[in-house]
């Protein structure tokens, strides 16, 4: 595909010399070119195009990489990516070896800072500012975009309440606010962000505003910026926000932010007053992709699709399959209670919050909230079910140990995302829960590996089990099991023992059938294995260490970083248990895991038939 | 000492049946018996004397435990204690079996949720309110007190921001306003608070209300009701908070909270309000206590004292070893800069921040913050020193793993009070941290046993290790070390090879001088044992292990919790390297640590000679 203007970027340079009008035409054209290759490559593709105009306008007035734009979450980058010499690289983005999917450093000058979790961006951006002050006393600037979501964690309001402190009068926050954020926005701020947004005589006071003020043509310079720095006549023309003016910012806002000139222009404004300034930008989420702005929240991010071909195919996941038994439970059951912090879809819940709205709580981007509402209340004889990504869970680790564990209040935690996960690559892996959860004095920790099991210890983490409780699942589908491997009992774990072997495999969750593949295919071969497959990985019952302390060698493969992993704990019992055969770990030892498919990632962590035979030789 | 009210309060019905003026007598009572316990004791004296009157006026207007009290870091919870029934075992608050310095709902039913750490009382309280509403349809109260600190934390932010869409009319949020917090109060929400505090007119309104809408006698209900619920009557009398207004509450305030009359007309208007509650009040930290009040950063917790010489004395500690080192590295070195969330005193920084406070950041109750913004300090060239305590940093874990670790950006955290700590129990025990900084890939740790060492390895820590590095040391101070167990060399780990012995045992930390004075009695009696000490706990050279297989016993002690602690990974990479003798570990096995000294905790959790004789003895 060619395009007039976009062919010629390669850096914020060549941008700066186009006419408004070409600016215009480049943002379709970069519309087109996030659609054409997300569609093929798959990636959050509703985020990106809300904020093409905002970010040619950024590259217009600002200059990267002197000026740091800091993505919130950073799935809003791509249009970034593309004018900032990456453009020839953009069809790799999210595979393996290609462009990350959210600003990395490590990638570009021009990516100021690592995004993937949210409300991350106004601390990271003071930090910023208060570098280039004291090192290099420069006059840069820092930009944050922010989503209204992101505006929904409580770290986004630590930076806010630090900002202003700082004294710096090169912070820039713009509030991206397409009422949206991943699913639809909740609490209090966004009722607020929504009576701004109505509030009347919005589209006069810009028109007035640009018809006065602020297109008054250079020879008037002195002029404008003496009506820029009056406060007084900022706050008549301007809606004037308390929230943000009483966290010791300068409001400007709302405008239009598909609308170049506007942009320009309050960008411009923001450059020119000495305080931190937030400006408050509307967009649409999906913007120019007609089926993701009917629908945003389905086309937060997509798979693979043919682009003439994007509807609402539903297949059975892991996550539906919690959602359907989550939901069938509370149904007779007013105990139970889901939460979510903000993605109601990605875990399976939009269901439930539909036929149990009052069981149902999204919270907004707030997970640790979430756990220390959870422990309210458990306190009071609720049963919560916090339904959370594995990655997104390490925001709630204090508040499991402290507000949950410590007085055994009785919270579930189901786990989805546990594992790796894929295109997100490192900041979204699933690889840390295991380690995190079981470090906590009486966590317990389930690892259903298909469907039936899945719904099997959902009812005993909800009905047997005391305190927290992990019930932890991958991203995807179940895979295919031979008759033989499928279980149905209320055992916490299972063995396949063949008489003649002396070396055990212990897994559990996904890798079980991979495990199982890899037995099926020894036996073509006249070999032998055992599997111990836990279904209850934590914590481990001693009759479990003495069973496998019958077998010379243990191979324990396990799909999580290795410190601190069952596959660890399990060898100290070993040990303890003085076992005097031969134990190897076939885990994720000390590395982050990057982007790549899951099924492709999984063999590049050694979890194919090749590397285990290595391992079964060496043994 | 005998109290002519508060020996009759065994419950808070007995409180109802006072009068004013004999609860003002018993409000003087509450102080001069937390003055005199506390000053034997040791505790979080100034907090509770702030809050005497308004524990009192939250008893009589409301019927705990119906109705829930839920203190936010709950220190502040001492007259609280008093007047539930716990006035006979008061005097062992804080001490091993005794009353714990924290509200624990397993110690009281008028103790409705744990806390210790801040920032998690609204979202508690969301949770107890929802539950009351669905399990049992109750019109109980949910009443939150939290200080303006906690404000500074996100998660209360959270709350705030969830506590309106739960649409409950129950819940009452007291802003306890001290313009203190811990430290001196940072940040935008400190100023904003400090301007509605110094609002013109404050105090004439309050006397308007008390002699008008509020003092109204009971035959006035209807009219006071209808006063009351009249939105336009409240704006006018009282100050108008749009801040708060924007979360969803109706905002009352600021009135004195030291004034038992303005505390019950302002909390029986809240109960009328059919919406949430934001209560701002007043006080004075340490109000009763002189040297409290005119310094409380100093006395927000008081070790035991004589209630007669409580003054500002100094003793040398890790912390202040740390503050004076970082303070000098920093003088000469303007890349350095020091972080602490409200914990200036507390970490040794006090110094620091007078002499270098351009370099200097407190962050207020906001860890989160602390870690992303030290990471775009880091971004940008800048060495950021984040001084906290073991336990709170808790609340950095997902922060340290996606904005520092994966990028790698070279931060220094500075773990303070590593290990257990003593008297404030299982919320502040810092066992934790060794786990979870070590399953996160690329982190390093030091544990230097002594300040010669803490002072050695906070420098190799800035200078010569890149991204996340972690130096941890013990709360209190060095033990004394005979001459040849003082090292001198740049090297991260040291062994005593005995030749004659076979036994070796593995610490680090300050657990090392114990270990020594264990080596030495064992000599006494003729038996030799080896140790080896870590300075360097993590990553573990390889060289270490194979040192290690060389005996035949291996003992690894270590102050932290077992599971992903150093010594787990060790015994891992022992079997790895098919060691085949005998190892123990002596750590923390799966358990909270309750409240004790810090000797008497170590003493319980098996350090001690006696249970290292029995260990010495099985193995």
């Amino acid at each position: 595909m060619n395009f007039n203007f976009l062919d010629k970027i390669n850096s914020p340079q060549d941008l700066k010399k186009l006419s408004n009008q070409e600016l215009n035409i480049l943002c379709s054209e970069i519309r087109e070119q996030i659609i054409n290759t997300i569609s093929k490559t798959g990636g959050h593709i509703a985020s990106s195009l809300g904020v093409v105009e905002l970010t040619v306008a950024l590259h217009k007035i600002f200059n990267s990489p002197n000026d740091k734009i800091v993505w919130d979450v950073g799935h809003q980058a791509y249009a970034h990516k593309l004018l900032t010499g990456r453009r020839k690289n953009f069809h790799t983005i999210r595979q393996e070896n290609g462009l990350s999917g959210f600003p990395r450093q490590s990638e570009s000058d021009h990516d100021a800072f690592i995004a993937g979790h949210s409300s991350t961006s106004i601390s990271a951006a003071c930090g910023i500012c208060k570098a280039d002050e004291i090192l290099y006393n420069s006059n840069n600037f820092t930009i944050v975009v922010i989503g209204d979501g992101s505006l929904t964690g409580g770290l986004s309001y630590e930076g806010l309440n630090n900002a202003s402190q700082h004294g710096r009068e090169k912070l820039i926050v713009i509030l991206n606010d397409n009422n949206m954020s991943i699913s639809k926005n909740v609490g209090a701020i966004a009722k607020y962000l929504s009576k701004i947004r109505s509030a009347k005589g919005y589209f006069k006071i810009k028109d007035k505003i640009n018809n006065s003020i602020l297109k008054i043509p250079v020879v008037g310079e002195s002029v404008r910026q003496a009506l820029i720095k009056s406060k007084s006549a900022i706050k008549e023309t301007i809606y004037h926000s308390n929230f943000f003016e009483n966290l010791g910012f300068e409001y400007l806002g709302p405008i239009d932010g598909h609308d170049l000139d506007s942009l320009f222009n309050i960008l411009q404004r923001a450059k020119d007053l000495s305080k931190p300034v937030f400006i408050h930008i509307r967009t649409i989420k999906g913007k120019g992709l007609r089926v993701a702005e009917k629908d945003p929240c389905q086309y937060h991010g997509i798979s693979k699709q043919d682009p003439n071909k994007i509807s609402q195919e539903s297949f059975k996941d892991f996550s539906e399959v919690f959602g359907d038994e989550i939901l069938k439970i509370a149904s007779v059951d007013k105990k139970i209670i889901a939460i979510t912090a903000a993605m109601r879809n990605g875990t399976g819940l939009e269901k439930f919050s539909k036929k149990l709205p009052k069981q149902f709580f999204d919270v907004g981007i707030a997970e640790q909230h979430a756990v220390t509402f959870a422990a309210g209340l458990a306190s009071k004889g609720c049963i919560p079910v916090f339904a959370v990504y594995s990655s997104f869970l390490q925001r709630s680790f204090d508040q499991i140990i402290h507000d949950a564990a410590i007085e055994n209040q009785h919270i579930v935690l189901a786990i989805d995302r546990a594992g790796v996960v894929g295109e997100d690559g490192e900041t979204h892996q699933g690889i840390f829960d295991v380690s995190f959860l079981s470090l906590i004095p009486g966590v317990t920790i389930f690892a259903p590996s298909n469907y039936s099991e899945l719904r099997k210890f959902l009812n005993i983490a909800i009905y047997e089990c005391p305190g927290v409780v992990a019930v932890r699942y991958p991203r995807g589908k179940e895979s295919y099991l031979r008759e033989k491997y499928v279980i149905n009992n209320q055992q916490s774990y299972h063995i396949w023992h063949e008489n003649n072997s002396d070396t055990l495999i212990i897994t559990y969750g996904r890798l079980f059938s991979f495990v199982c593949d890899f037995k099926d295919s020894l036996e073509l071969e006249q070999k032998n294995i055992s599997i111990l497959k836990l279904d209850k990985i934590w914590p481990l019952d001693n009759e479990i260490i003495i069973l496998a302390c019958r077998f010379k060698k243990i191979i324990f493969i396990e799909e999580s970083i290795k410190n601190g992993s069952i596959a660890e704990h399990f060898g100290i019992k070993l040990l303890e248990n003085n076992y005097n055969g031969k134990y190897i770990i076939k885990s994720i030892d000390n590395q982050f895991v990057g982007q790549a498919s899951v099924n492709r990632s999984l063999e590049k962590l050694g979890f194919n038939f090749f590397d285990l035979d290595q391992i079964l030789n060496k043994i």
